[in-house]
């Protein structure tokens, strides 16, 4: 429950930034402080002055214009934990130049080296989706990709790094036969001497395809992309090409701007989105992978469920994949992929936990199976499929 | 005082891993590991797959090729403070394909996410270096770029966010004038529409040169480029043609492979890097800013100095400098920027505590001089230039 604060200092910080009222055009960015009662309101004055101008506010107001319309506001402070306080601060669209990168920037560029400071949420305001154009396939999209309807999909992961393209074929083969929905890379296979990344997308594709020729049923195969950018953008044309209808990237290794720049490809191919590399403990996960991500283009999301070998409780799991499906007049709705360490025998809990609208993706968990490895799939394939087709999500 | 574990399972450990020895070719990466002493030793061998193969052991190891030369090994765990254990694996570098992106990935992908872990020291191997060039001119080509040798250089930054091109250049004149040997961009000037990049460096670069013919001495201009990899390319390009020198990124906004990627265009310019959004990660300050900085290519790191209104203690900062200006056989060294709301009475300290070899970066508080910009920028050049030469610290 939060307790809003009338202090004085709050009333008077408001008061004095009286300025041309914004509300609509303003990004809104909430962050988790650690500080004292009588500190808070300056505390939070400073964060704002801290993302944009970097100066006092006497200061960087001797010039009008900036004054009017580059200066933000502290527009809310609530009293959160104990120590806490969430602040809401108010920043002018334009501060953000139209550019991903320095909307990041705006939002969390100084004040993430501040130990005092949690990125706990967003909102854009519509005119910044003008250059934001989130998803290119969302749920939908990616739905017709794989051919599935009213139920979750499953993906499973070739792995581990080390196999060659044959070895990984070979697996792929296997999840495509037993009726995976997509088959990824692992996020860790690279283009490794001894597995280039030409070589393992030819040799996966021809197994998906050799499979459907038996099945009537063809399995998404879904390649890494890592590397600098002008590396990964040679690997997102060969994947095209070859015929590759979707890709893995982890944007925070190879930089969310990156990521926003892949999206908006004219040629482009949807992006499962990987979160290696994204270190979360100072911005929390439904802001970070459940806004950010999906406004910067991924079409899906992976995250670790909750219970695996990574710590995400089920609360922040359940907000994440809400914000992925959430309703935008803008953005599309991106899937929840949840992962990390999930055993086959937790899948019956997480389908009633996500519903329908999500990408389930079992990956080391099916190799315990073997030479097994087929049946098990199966065994997976027959339970997400069987699970009663319900209202998708949003 | 470190304190090594020779308990039964650390051994055993060790013991089983028993792989051809590939010392000499191992990336070596140190994390903090929080677990109970029970613990500990499954914790870390968890740790090092989960980078790289992401399955346990005795299903990686079913391909005898992988065993062999992609699975690593703990090397070493020592008690840190309490509940805290320095855990050292050695990884093979094969595991990261030659790749700025991939490397990151086997240091700190999947653990990043992963609370009970924080990334503290990492060292490479000297092959390492043939695709990790690391800067470009480093601490003596910047030296040369300004023409300044045997003291502290002497950075001021344009701000605020909001400001037009030609009142930029008038700042710019001011502190080229006033004999400032930098002059950069504050790292949130972007490709604003009321401060477009390409307007902005030609005005603070005509200011510069006016200056200059003046004074007889050339400030270095050193503007910030932020977007997309695509538009940074063009900035970058811009600038140089333009006749820029060297540039402000923040690899964390934009990607650390781009880093690399800018740093090893063959008509590229040195970087001088910014940390904003350094600090969603959990890893030790030296060991990001201080290695991984340097090695994608920084020429020079800004980072926050003790005492400002950020949290790095002295030591932190002392580490920090001396890994940019450590001596490496095939890496150059870069300079430390300390920055972060500097005091200018604070300056004479500061110049203590870093020696000769650094860049000392005063933003904002020489704005509060208002009027008396000129001078106040004076009296710091004079305290800064008659700082006694001394041999450059290694």
């Amino acid at each position: 429950m939060a307790v809003y604060f009338e202090g004085s200092d709050h009333l008077r910080l408001r008061k004095e930034s009286a300025l041309p009222q914004r509300i609509d055009d303003d990004i809104r960015v909430t962050y988790l402080v650690r500080a004292a009662a009588a500190d808070i309101a300056e505390r939070a004055e400073a964060l704002m002055l801290e993302q944009t101008v970097e100066l006092p506010r006497a200061v960087a107001a001797r010039d009008p214009w900036v004054a009017a319309h580059l200066l933000g506001r502290v527009d809310q402070i609530a009293a959160a934990t104990a120590g806490t306080y969430r602040v809401t601060i108010a920043q002018p669209l334009a501060t953000a130049a139209g550019d991903p990168a320095q909307l990041l920037n705006v939002l969390f560029g100084n004040s993430s080296l501040q130990p005092d400071v949690v990125l706990a949420d967003v909102d854009l305001p519509g005119a910044a989706f003008d250059w934001l154009p989130g998803p290119r396939a969302g749920i939908a999209g990616l739905r017709e990709l794989a051919g599935v309807t009213g139920r979750p999909l499953l993906a499973t992961a070739l792995k581990p790094m080390g196999l060659r393209p044959a070895q990984l074929a070979s697996l792929c083969a296997t999840f495509a036969r037993a009726g995976s929905d997509l088959v990824k890379d692992d996020h860790g296979l690279a283009d490794h001497p001894f597995c280039p990344f030409e070589a393992r997308v030819e040799a996966c594709l021809g197994a998906v395809e050799e499979a459907a020729r038996d099945t009537g049923r063809r399995a998404l195969y879904v390649p890494n992309l890592i590397g600098t950018p002008e590396r990964m953008r040679r690997q997102m044309e060969f994947a095209r090409e070859a015929g590759v209808r979707a890709v893995v990237v982890s944007p925070m290794l190879t930089g969310l701007p990156f990521l926003h720049e892949l999206a908006s490809l004219a040629d482009g191919l949807p992006i499962v989105a990987h979160p290696a590399f994204g270190g979360v403990l100072r911005a929390l996960e439904p802001a970070l992978f459940g806004k950010l991500f999906r406004w910067f283009g991924s079409d899906a999301v992976i995250f670790p469920h909750a219970g695996g070998r990574f710590s995400y409780g089920p609360d922040t799991c359940a907000a994440l994949a809400a914000e992925l499906r959430s309703a935008h007049p803008r953005v599309r709705p991106a899937f929840p992929v949840p992962a990390g360490g999930i055993r086959v025998e937790r899948v019956a809990a997480l389908l009633e936990f996500y519903g329908p609208d999500c990408i389930l993706l079992i990956g080391g968990s099916l190799y315990d199976a073997g030479d097994a490895l087929f049946d098990r799939t199966r065994d997976l394939v027959e339970q997400v499929t069987r699970t009663a087709a319900a209202e998708p999500v949003q």
